[in-house]
């Protein structure tokens, strides 16, 4: 009975020594170091090897290294294997941390004041109150909540918008595609956390910013397919779109050359918003695990229909 | 009984409009507006016209229009006059906005990002815990607990300094010079909020910057004179501080071709940390007025031995 893990060497060889300390019996191993791939019963993986099954006959769970699944191409693998996405309490720590940093930063003009270094001119903006700041979320899961849980105390006036219907406390909550636009209105710093599927590729497009009041700030810390990038780059032209922090991008790492690089409203990092932290995450996968053999329901189950 | 507003003319206008509304049998002039001089009781002002006494002989308050008084010229103004530093929600609010940024930004490495994104590169950065970060405040007054309060919620390690001792729940609390090297040697990202006065300047220097640990980051969102900026320079060469995020600097604007504008590890704002709202500091200022007539204790009185 193998776990096998397969994504970034470097973070690899720290699941290695913490499965040594903590499961010594339970044989680890990181690719493409595999052994005897009929023993591998558990695989961890950012992308999984193709023909999953023909590889690893006796696979009995696939658990993403991440919180997202939508780098697996679900139609190649058997619908039943059980994926598993990753639920440490990191992710949501780190991604709130990154949320706000993203959300104030906007708030207080920061993408315009790092561009003001660089044309060397010193020229104050006036703050605006965080009471008179409406910051909307897209996406009310796990780290959506948690994103509004670290915004709270600063008093924004928070929105949220979300496929099926969610009520949290000081959070004004919209549901569904009809009550999109109503959301949009009243948003003035736009935050991205939804999951990535058929649903919400491309979601923000041109239409969308359209929505929103003039001016708008948005934050995507979701995925670079969410996000239309000719049509940002159309709205921050016309002044629709204020500034843009964007943690993601279509193609990453973004290719030399790409507008996003040097465009003087938008402030990129490299895919750095959440990052699943090694401790807590063998945590997890060492209790579903042992969840999976005593037959109990494992959190963080994909619903595949859904896509997340 | 005028009230007379010396500072900037835009913001001026708006408290003028505010008076008008809310105060408007108490005649309220701009500078260099001011009327009969000698009805002139209520001075609002950043920098005060030189001979105040000779100017406005019937003065009973000097207020400072910011939290802060360093730019108050003391042995020019007589002891008689009560000196009021502004005290009003929104400053407090702003500062804890923007340390919240500026921690956040050091801890997920926001200032190493611009620069990559500068130089078209696209590498993550191992994030690091809350819970192995720690943040240590200088200056524990209305602003540093403000600040306080908001990081707290994060999960960093915090500390603070002050000149006379604090208790904060949550926040090791150091007081007086004897302890400034113990608190230093534990703080990973330090924030310097301390009010200007002769026992703070040039604080933020070499020896200071050695006591901390190597690669901490630093805040300065107290005042230019806290800072020796070529001590910065050269701990920054060094990697003694890992990045700095500065708010004020000796000269503001900071003057053209200043090596600070180009440091790949410097974020320059320009002296917005902290922002008195209009609507606010007239009540205050109204207050305190009243609070005077009726011959009570004026909160934000500054004490002119300590300079603050």
């Amino acid at each position: 009975m193998t776990v096998l893990y397969k994504a970034n060497a470097a973070r690899g060889a720290v699941w290695a020594r913490l499965f040594a300390e903590r499961a010594p019996d339970l044989p680890f191993r990181v690719w493409p170091d595999l052994g005897a791939a009929e023993e591998v019963r558990y695989l961890v993986a950012w992308q999984p090897p193709d023909r999953i099954m023909k590889t690893f006959p006796n696979l009995e769970i696939l658990f993403s290294v991440g919180a997202g699944v939508d780098q697996f191409d679900f139609p190649a693998l058997p619908r039943s294997l059980p994926v598993v996405r990753m639920l440490e309490p990191g992710i949501a720590e780190s991604m709130a941390e990154y949320v706000v940093l993203a959300v104030l930063g906007l708030h207080r003009d920061l993408v315009a004041f790092i561009d003001q270094q660089r044309r060397e001119v010193w020229e104050e903006i006036q703050v605006r109150a965080p009471a008179d700041r409406r910051v909307g979320v897209m996406g009310l899961g796990q780290l959506g909540q948690a994103a509004l849980g670290r915004l709270k105390p600063f008093g924004f006036r928070l929105s949220g918008w979300n496929r099926s219907p969610r009520s949290i406390d000081g959070v004004a909550c919209h549901a569904g595609d009809e009550s999109l636009k109503a959301f949009l209105a009243e948003v003035d710093i736009l935050v991205c956390l939804l999951p990535l599927t058929e649903a919400t590729r491309g979601i923000l497009d041109a239409d969308l910013f359209a929505a929103l009041p003039t001016g708008a700030g948005l934050v995507n810390c979701g995925r670079g397919g969410h996000l239309v990038e000719a049509d940002l780059l159309a709205a921050l032209d016309s002044g629709q779109i204020g500034a843009a922090i964007l943690d993601v991008a279509d193609q990453e790492p973004l290719p030399p050359g790409h507008p996003f690089w040097r465009h003087p409203r938008i402030l990129l990092t490299p895919h750095i918003a959440s990052m699943t932290r090694p401790s807590q995450a063998v945590d997890f996968v060492l209790d579903t695990i042992a969840r999976h053999r005593r037959g109990e329901p494992l959190p963080g189950l994909v619903d595949r229909d859904a896509g997340y």
